[in-house]
């Protein structure tokens, strides 16, 4: 076994606090690299804190993680020690499924290995994630990552990027079609920029007129203080998009009347409580209310190479391992611009 | 004017009673056509009791128009007297808007006039439906009826035939698709019919396995029992597409599970409640809950066309209008197979 160390929750109302733990030897098929920098994403707070579901505890959070290979099992054919790497929020699937033979492993329909709070697939060894200084992973689930970027700001890519940059993909969102992107967090400031990239009129919609100057420097065209009733009338009905990244909360009728017909309300936020809306929300219009969790790893892979072609990273602010609880105070705060991310070298 | 005869509810707690008004006179561009027969909708019901939106009155209900043409205005090429018409949900809309632009009137974006409870463009003259002996319209938003078809089986295409079919038609429903068809009333029976036509496997979810034989003899592949966990399990994430045209109250949690990835949840009911999902039910699988809303003037007359050569027409029961009443309290059980006609010979 290989002993790695880690910032872990040992129960779902315990602070984060350092734990030693072993990870597997490195199998004929599997990648080991030192974690350099790990992403502070919403869901780790969540699942900690067991919000969405009961989590499976000691628990390592952390899903956008970057490093150096340091070790290569003998059937390993796409990295070689030194290379960098990085894994996000998924280390295995079944492979077998519809899904997983479509390359979208995130919706595996026998459930895709989660980088921590899950099972492996043999349905009884815990994963664990990226706040640790290292970590095995099946090279099937593991991504290039290239050196022209800043490198912990490549680490939210994995998951805010891939997050975001999918459904805009999926749902060809560029030229000629206009973008609402709701919530300029993690997720949010990096739909801003995707969305900027692809050619789409991005508009951030928030209730604080304070954050306009931040919107504008990440490259949106326009901004709506939604609790200004004068600036809602002048672009009722007219998104084609709204991305939305919220995770609390908040009145899905309001923002379905913004989009025009056949507008797209994509939900990649988790609120914990229920989507409401009546039906005349999305029946006039022909409006709908779609889904997308992150991406395939082919899809992510070619994420990260136009980020590294387009000169895209996340907006950060590196932090001490240690500071991980205040950390996520601010977050809940909404006072991080836009994503922690750990040095791990702290820890 | 022209004296019309009529049924009508004087206020939202009246039962419908007859009431004689005036109609306008056939302007330059309107038909004016004698009522045959006209389907009894759910929303007829929906609107004379106030279950929406304050409705205007006295109402005269009744959207599912069919009868023949008595006087033409002089700038009218469309149709000459004797001929059969028809008309539905909409009697005219803005014609500038965007979407009137794009042939689809349903959604104006200055609200659409709806045939009654409604005003006309002046916005005070109001709208008087179908439950009564002449009608005038201008001639834009009149139907071409086939004589093909058994004419008071044609009345409900104009409203349950057009609803289904729409939504049908936008999504591309057809072979190698999986249609689960909700609810097996007026719309319901339409959709199955429709997506048969079209080419999908279509299965008929429903509480009442009584409905089985039913849903065969309309043409459904299958047909599961809602309540059984076996049949349930045999179809949880198999479905392409639902089509929902219950006006109820139901747990849209469960149906989204029953859809396969990139599936589509139809709603074409309106339930007075809102509808409600967690998050996780769209985002697991990239599903999407959406509405559609009748069709556009072009697109009624092309299902109306379709349907003449396909030979596909609704299966009603004709009816006195002296037991509407009666026939209410029949439809609110599900007491039809499945749209009731009122016969205007009996007015």
């Amino acid at each position: 076994m290989i002993a790695a160390k880690s910032y872990a929750a040992q129960t779902a109302t315990s602070d984060l606090a350092p734990w030693d733990f072993d990870r597997r030897e490195v199998g004929p098929h599997d990648v080991q690299f030192d974690i350099m920098y790990c992403g502070v994403c919403h869901s780790d707070l969540h699942q900690i804190k067991n919000d969405w579901f009961p989590g499976i505890f000691p628990m390592v959070p952390g899903h956008e993680i970057v490093g150096k290979v340091v070790a290569v099992g003998e059937h390993v054919t796409k990295f070689k020690v030194g290379d960098l790497a990085g894994t996000g929020c998924m280390v295995d699937s079944c492979r077998t499924c519809e899904n997983c033979q479509d390359g979208l492993e995130q919706y595996c329909l026998k459930g895709n290995v989660g980088t921590y709070n899950s099972y492996e697939r043999d349905g009884k060894t815990p994963t664990y994630g990226g706040y640790s200084n290292t970590i095995v992973v099946n090279e099937d689930f593991v991504l290039h990552i290239s050196d022209k970027l800043s490198l912990p700001a490549v680490a939210p890519l994995l998951c805010a990027g891939i997050t975001t940059y999918s459904p805009l993909r999926h749902w060809n969102v560029g030229p000629g079609h206009k973008l609402a992107v709701l919530g300029l967090g993690g997720l949010g400031h990096m739909a801003v920029k995707f969305g900027v990239a692809f050619g789409a009129e991005v508009t951030v919609l928030s209730t604080s007129p304070a954050k306009e100057a931040d919107a504008k420097k990440l490259g949106a065209h326009k901004f709506v203080v939604t609790t200004d009733k004068e600036q809602v009338r002048a672009v009722k009905g007219s998104f084609d998009f709204i991305i939305d990244t919220v995770s609390a909360q908040h009145d899905f009728r309001f923002y379905l009347s913004l989009l025009r017909r056949d507008g797209v309300h994509i939900v990649v936020g988790l609120p914990s409580e229920a989507i409401q809306f009546p039906a005349f929300g999305v029946v006039n219009g022909r409006k709908s209310i779609a889904g997308s969790s992150i991406g395939g790893i082919a899809e992510t892979q070619e994420m990260l190479d136009y980020c590294a072609e387009h000169n895209i990273v996340s907006d950060i602010e590196l932090i001490d391992i240690k500071d991980i609880t205040a950390s996520y105070d601010r977050m809940l705060r909404g006072d991080v611009r836009y994503r922690f991310v750990i040095d791990m070298a702290t820890l």
